[in-house]
């Protein structure tokens, strides 16, 4: 099945086709583009445990289109009293990864969407989990053109693991700015860390600009220090899994080290997430839960071990950026500059 | 063949036999251990930009006896004429790695061996080349324990790419310290980056550390950052591959934004080196020549390709930290805390 975006320029992570979700499997990615068929909702929570899926907004929209499975599951279990049944599945989809809070809010979102329903919950809930998925296209494209903004002509910028299109609803976060500044023009050149220990800047981002015909250059991820100095890197733009209260910002593993080097080499950083990224209610940085994911997802490429046997590995797969070390966040509602509570609360005072 | 080092807590990565030199192919670690043998100069120029040997020491004690091969070719060759015909082989040795100086300062410190010499020159200068090698291995021991008198009881440090026994004559530079550290019960766990792009860290160093019993964690290069603020790195101990006048360090890729990260969370950087990895000539580290090698490095992994077809990669091997973020500057003449030209050339008076 092949699914395509409605801008050709982008490409399609996720849809709803029929009775179903369908995944585009990012693990294949680029050798392969296949989508996987997802009918019942264990089979969203396993793809987004497995990474099938990956991104914090396109998990949450995943999340919600899960959310529509599990109710339509438990109507045909349970009939009217299928709001207990549902409550598990709840739980399974809202666990099933820990650090990216948008999972959490499009949980939340459909659990406040079925309070007052009557009746079999499936119709509306697609149809709120389809709002948000619009929603979510929507405020990609106007953060791409708010970020674009700040990108001067002939800029060579840098962009960690991926937030683009694959990770979104479309266009994408971090790389829905760099697309809308390279069409006007101003992009000299992206820097792609290769962001171990999933390759998604290799296998993903790389794929994803090149596709668009965006000149970029693959660096493993020890590389970003040096090139920054090297290069001339002006801007670091990277997406978001969860923002705090105070601007502290969760992103994949390696995010926080370029962000220090960025400040060390006048580099700006900005993070680029919608409002769904944000989480009011975690204080800081130290609030939010870090995933680790099994060593072997480092001690082991591609099915080949590389370690002795014996060795272990420690392998978080976020990290917090300091508000501190943030130039700019930018978001659906408008672009902060220097966050910090005051900023962000006003921010989310119009959602 | 199978090629035990005296000390049989380490390891030895090259060796003289019968008539040749013998080296461990590094690239099959830790799967297989497989000397191949060298029986010409041009078989050790090969090997050296293969990587089969690595580690600037390593490299520099591999030319020496590569020089020898030279010598005995040419006199086989041309007679009491040898030394027209060696020069082309010692340019090819000389210039076969660019970044690391050792290689450079062994040829020379053959040459001038050979300046006097009168009939078959091999004898001599394997004689010289044994010299240079038995150096290194006591210089390793010597920097070993002056490091690791830095390191409080309770340490946890980190270290990146390979500077063991692998990399040297054995015992190893930043490994030779943590392994002295070790044995005077100081270190309780050693963070070992995987270094990107050749994994020397997943391959190398942490085969070296279990091996030797001491405990050691695998991390991805992007996790430092995180590493040293959630798990209290206190020390960063790395090798070099050229040391410039003013204290700059050239080394393995990766290690410039580690220092950075360092000093944003006081942890303190150690560089291990031996006199021969200083380059008097060379004023900083603006002026030391940073190797870049093919992008397949980077694109293919054991093989696969992860990045599409026609994305291309930038793969500078090597960065230079600054002296100002290096604290303390281990030689086998003595410890250098805050480094600078002054300190560098009283260490250097001696030599």
């Amino acid at each position: 099945m092949s699914i395509p975006h409605r801008d050709p320029s982008t490409v399609n992570p996720l849809a709803w086709r029929g009775d179903a979700l369908w995944l585009l499997d990012q693990r294949l990615l680029p050798e392969e583009e296949r989508y996987i068929e997802c009918g019942t909702s264990s089979a969203v929570v396993d793809a987004i445990k497995r990474m099938v899926v990956r991104g914090a907004p396109a998990i949450g929209i995943a999340g919600a289109y899960g959310m529509v499975l599990a109710a339509r599951e438990a109507w045909e279990r349970g009939g009217s009293s299928w709001r207990e049944q549902w409550l598990d599945d709840v739980a399974a989809l809202r666990d099933a990864r820990p650090t990216a809070v948008n999972l959490a809010w499009a949980v939340a979102r459909l659990e406040r969407g079925a309070a007052a329903l009557d009746g079999p919950p499936a119709p509306a809930l697609l149809a709120l989990a389809q709002q948000l998925h619009a929603e979510d296209l929507a405020a990609n494209h106007r953060m791409g053109r708010l970020g674009a903004a700040y990108i001067a002509p002939g800029s060579t910028v840098m962009t960690h693991c991926n937030a683009g299109a694959l990770a979104t609803a479309g266009h994408g976060t971090a790389l829905g700015v760099i697309r809308d500044a390279h069409a006007a023009g101003c992009i000299a050149r992206v820097f792609a860390t290769e962001t171990r220990p999933w390759l998604q800047g290799a296998r993903l981002t790389s794929w994803e600009l090149s596709r668009a015909g965006i000149p970029v250059q693959l660096i493993t991820d020890g590389s970003a220090a040096h090139t920054m100095r090297a290069m001339g890197v002006s801007w670091v733009i990277v997406g978001a899994d969860r923002v705090a209260a105070n601007g502290d910002v969760a992103n994949k593993i390696g995010t926080y080290g370029l962000a220090i080097a960025a400040r060390a080499h006048g580099a700006r950083v900005m993070v680029v997430a919608p409002l769904s990224t944000f989480d009011p209610a975690t204080a800081d940085g130290a609030s939010i839960p870090i995933e680790e994911r099994a060593g072997d997802e480092i001690t082991t490429i591609g099915g080949r071990r590389y370690a002795p046997a014996g060795v272990e590995a420690y392998n978080p797969v976020f990290d917090v950026t300091p508000a501190s070390l943030v130039d700019v966040l930018v978001t659906e509602a408008g672009a902060l500059e220097r966050p910090d509570t005051a900023g962000i609360a006003a921010l989310l005072a119009g959602r």
